[in-house]
């Protein structure tokens, strides 16, 4: 059987003129394995960082991009146990997503719920944990509270107002032009503010003698310090990506006389360390909320993998609202 | 009796410009009180903050400048029990001790061993603290690890290469100029380092594998991003003052993939919540090594209170080697 993968052979700082779609052939499948036809499979930021060599684990070259995605399992070895021909499952983190079939250890195959939307399920591994972990382990955080993020119309951003929201803890969401004003408050985020100098005084105006405990930044530079002028004394600041591609910057005010933490936070680290069970109960509860429709990214395109160029451009491109999406065998 | 203060009625940006020496008639003491005249006060850092408004608390104006400082009891109202006239004592957090006589509470008053240098008692307040809270509250430490501090020719890296030695501690020293190497090493620092693009990997070099378990910042700007590549996975860095007059700038690859977490240290803040227990003890212990000559900071000229103008000038000059430090009544 041949399936096509979106591969590429060198890092460099524009990534769509990196990858290309081959064409290989399959082996036959080993035992212990399955063959999996990938369904939907996203274009992260991350992604792209794999591409320039700027995150922080790189896989050995030539390597197929993607790293999480939902498939159905067409195929499996004859002593596998416990896993369909017809399953709907996720991905192994990692596994190189962007392709048409991938074949797979069976037990790294995890069932999802049938007749979700395939799209919104193959977002499942890295954006809502990442959104979820932050709210939760950083800060004890209590209904009522007030947290803060920049890059609100990110999909992390998105999640992240959704799983507030649940809980109770209000959000004061930033955004960087005035034209993703609009998607954020679809999201349902109800405070939703465009970055600027004044930033901290407008926040101060919505939340009066109320502390922000947490301030999420993912775009760094001056942006940084805004955020934690927004916060109050002892306020934890976590960063998760570089939007702007500066550095974060914060007056040593900020900190010693405020008392601030700023922490980075990645998921990657998070998996490592965490034992299985607690992974388990994460992504049971995310799985839960994304295929009910109650948590859902918004998605700016569907492209199949013939097109992935186009698709990595279109991600890396700032003006866009909502993920790329891969669904190969389209 | 007639005294002479250090006044100064409005804040700027040229500290000496605002300071004069005012004569004023102190009036009988009040019960409870004792007349003290000063031996000594140092000009810190946060001193000039003060004047430029810059610091995180600001006196009501027209204030008496000096934090901190020595004094000999020279008379105590008939009430007073406990403090002898003669005594030396150190005076309170923020009494306006760049003066030649005080009037204050007999309480507020700490006795210190007689006959050690008046010069480098009354730097103990501020610096010295500031040097073992850092290393003692931040990372839990033991004898062998590695800490690195920046500004290392300042009063408290000096401190702190004398307080991390004792405990076996091994610190690598990063100052900004060749000129200040020496005095590093007069220290007593075995690993002097003067600040460079290549900073990370000249303490590699030095520590090889073993990871850098603290970074002490009091330089910001990419300063505080070159400590951060020196630091291991996990790594906390801590930001105490602002030399470079820049901000704190940090990549979020270092947060995020790296796990480190940048805070600050005030020792305000400190004061503020450590019961009197815990401050009693500690300043016992810094009081009694720096009685015997065990820990002692630089000093690089010493004036009369009729030279205040030159004092805080030379203590606003980079080049300086030691703290400007105050005799009023010499």
């Amino acid at each position: 059987m041949r399936a096509i993968r979106a591969q590429y052979s060198r890092r460099g700082p524009v990534p769509e003129t990196l990858i290309e779609p081959v064409e290989v052939e399959l082996p036959p499948l080993q035992p212990g394995e399955a063959r999996v036809e990938v369904l939907a499979a996203p274009i992260n930021p991350s992604d792209l960082l794999t591409f320039t060599g700027e995150y922080g684990s790189l896989p050995p070259l030539p390597a197929t991009g993607g790293n999480e995605g939902l498939g159905r399992v067409i195929e499996v070895a004859g002593d596998v146990d416990g896993l369909q021909v017809g399953a709907t499952v996720l991905l192994p983190v990692g596994c190189g997503s962007w392709s048409t079939h991938l074949q797979l250890p069976a037990r790294a195959l995890v069932p999802l719920p049938e007749g979700a939307d395939p799209v919104q399920l193959s977002m499942l591994t890295v954006n809502p944990p990442t959104a979820l972990l932050m709210l939760r382990q950083l800060v004890p955080l209590q209904a009522g509270d007030w947290v803060i993020q920049n890059g609100a119309n990110s999909a992390v951003g998105g999640y992240l107002i959704q799983l507030a929201r649940e809980r109770g803890i209000r959000t004061l969401n930033v955004v960087r032009r005035a034209s993703a004003v609009a998607a954020v408050r679809e999201a349902g985020a109800e405070h939703v503010l465009v970055d600027g100098e004044d930033l901290p005084e407008r926040v101060a105006a919505i939340v009066g003698k109320e502390p922000v405990r947490l301030g999420i930044d993912c775009v760094g530079g001056l942006a940084t310090e805004r955020l934690a002028h927004c916060l109050g004394e002892g306020g934890i600041l976590v960063n998760y990506g570089a939007m702007s591609g500066e550095r974060c910057m914060i007056s040593p005010r900020c900190f010693v006389f405020r008392d601030l933490t700023l922490r980075g936070f990645w998921l990657a680290q998070w998996f490592r360390r965490a034992n299985p069970e607690a992974r388990y109960e994460l992504f049971a509860e995310l799985a839960g909320k994304v295929a009910s429709g109650a948590l859902r990214a918004r998605v700016h395109a569907v492209f199949g993998i013939a097109r992935i160029r186009d698709a990595v451009a279109a991600a890396a491109r700032g003006e866009r609202h909502g993920k790329m999406v891969l669904c190969p065998n389209v």
